[in-house]
């Protein structure tokens, strides 16, 4: 299995002491939960499962990972973070009480990682979804005097632009997907329930390698393929209808999607001249992105070009959000996106389309460069009719 | 497929209003995300993905389901409650701006749900996992005369006795997992990556009809036994080593985990005793669960019994949690536990217990009846070889 190297995770805690220093932060913490870990796999490669957990970064000294009470043995197999504690605000939801186990507070990692002087200013990465107990902690921790700072970009900016073995990693789980997705075109049989075929492709994922699905992948048909959120039902496929497939891996922390809409038999005229289009709308985004680029011209320009082919009413938002650890992530590329494309930025290019009786996705990694723009999935750029 | 009712749906909410009633709140908030998400499931049935959700109940009139800015056709299918607004503090994590989107507040909620009048007292149940958007947008809607008190009991007491058709739901998720972990037992072969044996575990579970895996199930093996909390890894599975199942199927937004630890091969003579002293103390707590017995006689009986076996430095937790739409949730049974076992409470029976280089599980679902304990998973309740 390729993993990310030690070194490279060290670095990781370098730049962001390097930031806490320049904006005279004493301290950085971020969250995590089980659906949502980015930073916190960015930073110590943890995944917290059932409970949730943090890291705190001081700006001179040791990173802790921040953990619950039961996570101990398989934190310590899995983090590059070496200082480990346990605190109650990161235990279950259902909130068991231990009784009897001592468990050190936020105040007693605030005085080990300042050597005793305490925080004062301490920068935030996961407002999103930090929770009350942390931010309670938190606060009484910080005492009158200290300061909570909403600090979101000092990570987010560092994981815009991807490392070659972050990208080594983004390209395999592509590649896992990309077989997982072929493999299940072969599988569908008209009858078979969506959570069937979901259970038949999550199958296939592992076979290949993957460390879980990405996120929970889609497998939606008929009207539901309208859907931008949903799960697979217990609606049987059929022929002549429209299937959408979002197939994602994750492999060594980070996270692909290929999605493409399918049918079996013949696509409807209606739907086909629809999919068609939302397919050129995906492949102009491809031709616009290049390193330099303002990114909100992207979204302008995918704007005007639904409007302009008739479709101003099928479109949520789009057309590309960042993607690594997180299937999205920051940043985004909306009409309001101040900022220019980077090589090595990594993004979904996600051409949803949404009509009143169905609807389809397109869905493929990219990675901005010089020239343009590499795709990390290529197959079935078609209509493809089983 | 079978599924809770319209009315028992309703019934809840009359359940809830009753009790702000008595204790004369204004409204009840609850908050969901994508793993935890058992208040909102069992008031409406959404489950949110990507995005979180709440559930807002006034004292009297319609409750109202909140959700992000992209999940409206999806909550629709599926939700029991008719009101659906999206606010902007239920978006993803990555937080999307939706630009030129316009989105209701708190304050417009709060508005809507009290005829005007606004919210004064707001009771609410999700104090571990509401995030800070969630809480602020709360916090400025109530302004400064407002109140939020914690009442995570309100809920909790409610769920914690099921009614005849949450148990049919149970027991139907417990018969998946046990169909499914009988075919695994005949899938696993020494060489095979605990990842590729979740794979094809995953496939049986929605072959058998799971809704989803209820929690990310267990296949650890060798040293990775003595986790309470892991997740399976790239380690292959090897002769006479043991190896953790714990096999979860969700059904009808109901969970369900029959864990079973395993060998191929035979048991190392050490391990094996471990095993059989935890299938007694796993026996002893089905013995003890009765109508009317104080819950934390169960837990002090349970760690007496391995206190009284020379394992007392061997157990975490236990012996029991509450489970439902979560695999687990409130109430646990501690030694500190003050309530009566009442007929109909649900629990996973939880005989969890580490050693230096191994671990295992035994773990079913139970309920409480006037005469004992009935056991919704009878199956291989013996030391397991292949």
């Amino acid at each position: 299995m390729q993993r990310i190297p030690d070194e490279e995770f060290a670095q990781r805690i370098i730049s962001i002491q390097k930031k806490l220093e320049e904006n005279d932060y004493d301290a950085y913490l971020v969250h995590a939960n089980e659906t949502d870990h980015g930073n916190v796999r960015y930073l110590s490669d943890h995944w917290p499962i059932f409970e949730t957990a943090g890291v705190i970064i001081p700006r001179q000294g040791d990173p802790v990972l921040l953990i619950g009470p039961e996570a101990e043995p398989f934190a310590r197999e899995r983090s590059r973070i070496t200082k480990i504690r346990k605190l109650l605000a990161y235990r279950e939801a259902s909130e068991p009480d231990y009784p009897g186990m001592r468990l050190p507070s936020f105040r007693d990692v605030f005085e080990e990682i300042s050597g005793g002087e305490g925080i004062q200013r301490l920068a935030v990465g996961d407002h999103a979804i930090m929770t009350l107990p942390v931010y309670e902690g938190v606060r009484e921790a910080l005492g009158e005097k200290g300061r909570i700072i909403r600090a979101e970009w000092l990570i987010s900016d560092l994981r815009a632009e991807k490392s070659e073995n972050e990208i080594a990693m983004i390209k395999e789980a592509h590649r896992i997907s990309e077989r997982a997705f072929e493999d299940i075109l072969g599988l569908m049989e008209p009858g078979m329930t969506e959570k069937k075929v979901l259970g038949l492709l999550t199958e296939r994922l592992y076979h290949y390698g993957a460390e879980s699905e990405a996120y929970p992948n889609y497998v939606f048909s008929g009207v539901k393929t309208r859907n931008a959120i949903g799960q697979a039902s217990y609606e049987t496929l059929k022929e002549g209808q429209l299937i959408q497939l979002c197939v994602g891996a994750r492999y060594g922390g980070y996270a692909s999607s290929v999605g493409r809409p399918v049918c079996i038999g013949k696509m409807p005229a209606r739907v086909r001249k629809s999919v068609q289009f939302g397919l050129e709308a995906h492949k102009e985004t491809f031709a616009w992105i290049r390193e330099g680029i303002p990114a909100k011209e992207v979204a302008t320009r995918y704007y005007d070009f639904f409007a302009a082919h008739g479709y101003e009413d099928n479109f949520l938002y789009g057309p590309c959000h960042g993607c690594g650890i997180g299937e999205n992530e920051k940043p985004w590329i909306e009409t309001n996106s101040e900022y220019l494309l980077q090589s090595n930025m990594t993004f979904m290019a996600d051409t949803f389309f949404a009509a009143d009786d169905f609807g389809f996705r397109w869905e493929d990694g990219i990675r901005v460069t010089a020239e343009g723009c590499e795709v990390f999935s290529n197959i079935r750029h078609e209509i493809i009719e089983l």
